[in-house]
Parts: structure tokens; sequence; C-alpha cells
């Protein structure tokens, strides 16, 4: 293999891959894999464009396009499906499995299946002189898409580059694949944690508007308090099961319309408690924090909550923000026992509990983001103005 | 870079390295993906031996040791952890970052901080004559863990090996990292979607026994008909969720001890479109099967089950089977409303509903593997033997 190279040339092929390996890996999203992909791809063949499409059912879509010499912004919309099928570069290719290499696009033999479409050229002035088209090969997926190269410099192009292009193509199908598993990973998780957040309250009218209202504003309060982007992103998925504990309260008490009797209200009490139990020992870093927010979510800055009387910073900083988040929400919205406040009634009774139901500095940064809330709550909901 | 080489090496360096990336890409599991990195690390140095530890808190553990000369499979569990300090070679690696090449371990500097420990090479009758120790460095983690490489040959030592190897054990943290991503996700998602399951029954007893023993035994019956590999693990999941839609319904019907009244029996017959309204529009291929099952576990072959009344093979197969799971555990268990039924007669109306009630090919399974099942049943609850 790569018998037409120098040695010098290996050596610095290798020095270039094994950096790059390093760079495509650390990629944090599918579409800056992707970007990354090309990039290298590209500076294999030292070519000023190129792209990739992947294939979607009877379809190649283009995900990405770079172009050094050309603004291209404006045609990467249009151009962004084309059929599966050998009448283009790309379908041929990811049709065949063949590497093809077009040394003129403008003068094609008759006799080929495929064709040049000059539409980018036009649109863009950009002017296509030669192209390297080959399939991104998953060893046992198959073919996912392919890859476009345009004029690369001949220099760069012989048997070494078709080489390593080749095996270029097939590492960049295994991580594309790899990636995309773990963004479907992602997302699957992201709706599981939604469904069993709003199961929790399945019998509530309302459930899904009040929990949208209290993962935005916990956000929102936690972004206004500097906690870092990992923190905010949590209390987001996580303050969805603050209120998970009452799947196992019963429904003439959950429904009640008017005040609890000592009894009920005991009973009540224990979602906090039941909650933290459905979520404890998790190894998912949101279901923990989950778990502490629905165990200490009315817990009072002062001791004076439930279910533990745990005090001041005892609780957890998540917690102390769903509690504000959560009585904000439940004096303005209706309930089935009590009529919504008005907002200046509602704002009044955070401000006088602060310091004692809730946390000063999460007090403090409601209050400085108040606008916001108020926004959600009308987004999601409604609000009375004072 | 790699001045001290030819380029025939490099050439084949390269080629080597290509390869090696497909492959330790397409690692299916993190075991997996190690003993690859740890082949492939040795293949460089042509070594007989090797092995990697990964840091966890204040210790080394040593998560693989591959040696080809002796047998080692004994002495794996005893060495597993060693404390994180400068007193080993891996050790003195993973905290000064250093690359660290032993000439020869049994005359080591006396000045030295670290001491080779000779405990392993006792105890396999392998000796090792040199020694290289390499951290397993993350571009933005640090450092994670080491390899050693044991007894490697001189003609493949130099430079280039050393530079190659650094390379690789970035490329290996990376990846590794990674693929340790993509393995918490999947715990986190599978967690939360078993969390689902269960906060659905959470107002019954015996739920967790209960959802237990419909998946075991929805799993073993798929594995019975011989559905793929894939369909087994997510019906395994899926089938947990079966009873989802039971969230909306009032208390005093779910557990009502005697028999429901005709206004009572239409609303639990909502549970099946309730279950599948709250788990449908997914992109989980988990939730999606789950969202067949919560609606047509009531489904009857015949067509006359609820909510769709649809027969045959247009009942998904994965209800066709959990049917068949769930009305065996009706049976045999003990209810609010009802006592356990004795083994043969739960047996007898099974094979009296097939081509009825059940699929007949999900009957067959169901009595061709029913050992199995009533396995399952007494380890998660009872049976009561005929």
């Amino acid at each position: 293999m790569f018998d037409d190279i120098s040695g010098e040339e290996a050596k610095q092929t290798l020095n270039f891959l094994l950096n790059a390996a390093v760079d495509v890996q650390m990629a944090s999203t599918e579409s800056i894999f992707i970007e990354k992909i090309l990039s290298y791809a590209r500076k294999i063949f030292h070519a000023s464009a190129g792209s990739i499409s992947m294939i979607e059912g009877n379809q190649l879509k283009f995900v990405t396009l770079q172009n050094d010499e050309v603004d291209i912004h404006h045609v990467i919309g249009k151009h962004k499906y084309i059929p599966l099928d050998t009448n283009s570069f790309a379908g041929y290719v990811a049709i065949t499995g063949e590497t093809l290499y077009i040394p003129d696009p403008y003068h094609i033999d008759a006799d080929a299946p495929y064709k040049f479409n000059t539409l980018i050229d036009q649109e863009t002035g950009y002017k296509t002189e030669s192209l390297l088209a080959m399939p991104l090969q998953h060893p046992s997926e198959g073919i996912i898409g392919t890859f476009e190269i345009l004029n690369p410099k001949d220099k760069y192009f012989h048997t070494l580059n078709i080489g390593i292009a080749r095996n270029f193509s097939i590492i960049a199908a295994v991580s594309f694949i790899n990636m995309h598993l773990r963004t479907s990973l992602q997302h699957s998780y992201l709706d599981t944690l939604e469904r069993l957040g709003h199961v929790a309250e399945y019998k509530d009218e309302d459930t899904y508007q009040h929990i949208q209202r209290i993962r935005f504003s916990s956000q929102v309060i936690a972004e206004q308090m500097q906690t870092s982007k990992g923190f905010q992103e949590d209390i987001f998925h996580a303050s969805a099961m603050h209120d998970m504990g009452k799947v196992g309260i019963p429904d003439h008490i959950l429904n009640k319309p008017g005040k609890l009797d000592a009894d009920e209200w005991n009973i009540m009490q224990t979602h906090a408690a039941n909650g933290g139990s459905i979520l404890k020992g998790s190894k998912s870093a949101i279901l923990q924090m989950s778990e502490r927010i629905a165990m200490s979510h009315h817990e009072k800055w002062n001791g004076q909550g439930y279910p533990n009387g745990i005090k001041g910073d005892e609780i957890p900083l998540e917690a102390q923000i769903v509690a504000v988040a959560d009585v904000f929400d439940a004096l303005t919205q209706k309930r089935v026992y009590k009529q919504a406040w008005p907002l200046n009634e509602a704002l009044e009774l955070i401000q006088h509990e602060r310091g004692q139901h809730f946390a000063p500095a999460v007090v403090d940064a409601f209050f400085a983001c108040k606008d916001k809330i108020i926004q959600i709550h009308r987004k999601h909901g409604f609000i009375i103005e004072s």
C-alpha cells in the first residue's frame, strides 16, 4: 500500500492524521463533527471546497457545504435534497460504493449514467474544475452517505491520498454512526425524563403548562444566580419531577376542592419523601438532582418546612430555587382549592418570605429576572396583572 | 517528528493505525474497547504483555491485563486496585503525566520514587525484563489512567513509536471518554425508562414484582419465538410500561375490591388508550414499542378486545406477547378483587384461549418455555402449584 509516495510524505500524513483523529473525536455535536470531517478531508487534498451528504430514505441530504473561495451561504438551503439515484455524482457513489474521480465535470462522457448539476456553480460563481466523490462506508451499516471534494490540487492527488481518503471515509462513517447513536440516546433519555415528569401530574388539569413554567422559571433563576451551564441544563430537566411523589397521594386528597384537614395534610406532605424514594439511587445526574428537588422543595430557609425541617444551605440550592418557582406558580395560578392571586400580591408574598420560607439569594435572583419569569407565565398559562 | 524512522516504517505504521482506528471505533462495549486498545498498543511495540489501569478516586484500578506467554487469569482479581501515589510505575505516570521507560525493573535506581512490585511476576512465572508506562491523557479531562507495555521488542522501540504511542494514548483517552459517556447515557436512559414503568403502578401493591415478571416473561417468549436480539432487549424495557395509562384511572376504580360495574369498566378500559397517548410521539425506539404495547395489550386475536377491536396480526407482535404474559400473571397472582389461580387452571385457560384471545404462535411459544416462565414467577412473586 502507498507504494508511490515518499517516506517523508508518509510521515507528514501520519502526523496529520494522528492530530486529526483527536480533534474529530473531541467534537461535541454531530454538526461540529461533520464540519471537522469535511475540513480534514479537504486538507488532505488541499481542496478549496467540498460537501457531505447523508442518505435519508430515498434521498441524499446535503448536511454541509464548505467553500473557501465564494459565499455559499445562500445556496445551502436551496439544494438540501437530491434523489438517491445514479443521475448525480453523489447518488452514483452512494448507490455503487465506487470512488469517482471526475477530471472535468463540464466534459463528461455522454455514456456516463451521471450528469453534472451546474446550478450551484452558476449561483455561486465558483468553477468546479475537478471533483472526487467517495462513499461514507460503514463496515456493518453499509453506505450512509458520501463526500465530495472539489478542485483537489493535483500535487496531493495520487494513490496515497485515495488510499488514505478511503480509510478516512470509513473512520468518518464509523465515528459518525457512533456520534449519531449518542445523540439519539441523549434525545431518548431527555424524552423519557420529560415523560417521567409529566406522568406524575397526569391527573391534574393544566399539568403540562405547570411543569413548563416550573422548569423554565427554575432555569432562569439558576442562570441569574450564575450557576454553571451544566447546572442550568440539569435543573431544567430535574425540576419537572418535583411533584413525582404525588402519584402516591389518593385522588380525593389531591383534588379536594376545599382545605385539607389535619390527617389529609399529613398524607399530602408524604409526596416529598415519596418522590425522593421513587427517584433515589440513580446513576443519572439529572435523576439525582430531581431526587434532591422532590425531597426538599418544601423545606423552608428558617427550618419550618417538611419533610426533614432542614434549614438554610442544608437545603440543596436546586430545591431552594424550585421552592420559589413553585410557590410563585401556586399563587398566580388557579387551583381546585383557590383562585389565582394578582401579580403584585404574589410578588409581595415572595418578598415577605425572603429569609423566612425562601433563601434570600434566590429571592433576590427571582426579582432580578422577574420580567422573564412573568413572560414565561404568560406564555405557558396566565397571570393576573395587579 | 519521527525523524529517526524510514519511510517504509512510516507507511506500515500509517496503514496499521488506519485499520486500528476503524476496529477500535467499532467496539460495542467499554470492555471490548479497552481490550482492543491494549492489544493494538502491544502490537505497536511487539510486546508480549501489558495492562491498562484507570483512575478511580484515589486509587488506580486495573481494568485489563493481557499476557501472551503465561496464564494471568488467577491474578487479575487479586491486584485490582493500587493506591494512586508515586510508589508504583503506573501511579507515578498517572500523577506526573510523564512517560516512563524502565530498561530493567529488577534494578531500579535507589533514588527513584517508584518501586517494582514483583508479586505478579512471582505469581505468574512471567519475567518482566523491560517496561514502558504512559498516561492516558485526555485533552480536556486530563489524565484518566495509564497503560503499561511489558517487554517491548527493542527493534520496535524508538522515537517513532514513543511519538505514536503518545498520540495513540490521547486518541485512546478521548475515545474512552466518549465511549464512557455513551455507556453512562445508556444506563441513565434505561434507569429512567424503568422508573417510568414503575411510577405508573406506584399505587398498586406488589407492583415492582409484577413489572419484573412481565418484562422477563415477555423477553423469554420473544426469545422462544426467535425474534431479533434487539427486539428481545426492547420488549424487556418497553413491556414495563404496559399499564402506564393507569395513572389516569381514579383510585376507587383501580383498587376496588369487588367486580367493576359497567361505567367503572368503561373508565378502566381507557387506560390502554391513555397509556398510548402518554407514550406517543417519541423518537426512542423503546418508547415507540411501549406505546404500541400500552395501546394494544388488551386487544384480542379474534378482534373482541379493546380499545380498537383490531385482530390477528393487526395487533403488533410485542402486544400479542405481553397480552399472554399479562393474563398469565393476573391469573396466577392474587389481586384485590380475586384469589390466585392454581397453575394448571391458569395454563388451561391460556391454552383454551389460543386463537381466541391469544395469538396461536405466542401461546405455542409460551408453552415451549413455560418452565422458564414459572421459574420467573417463583423468583419474583409466587405461584400455586396445581
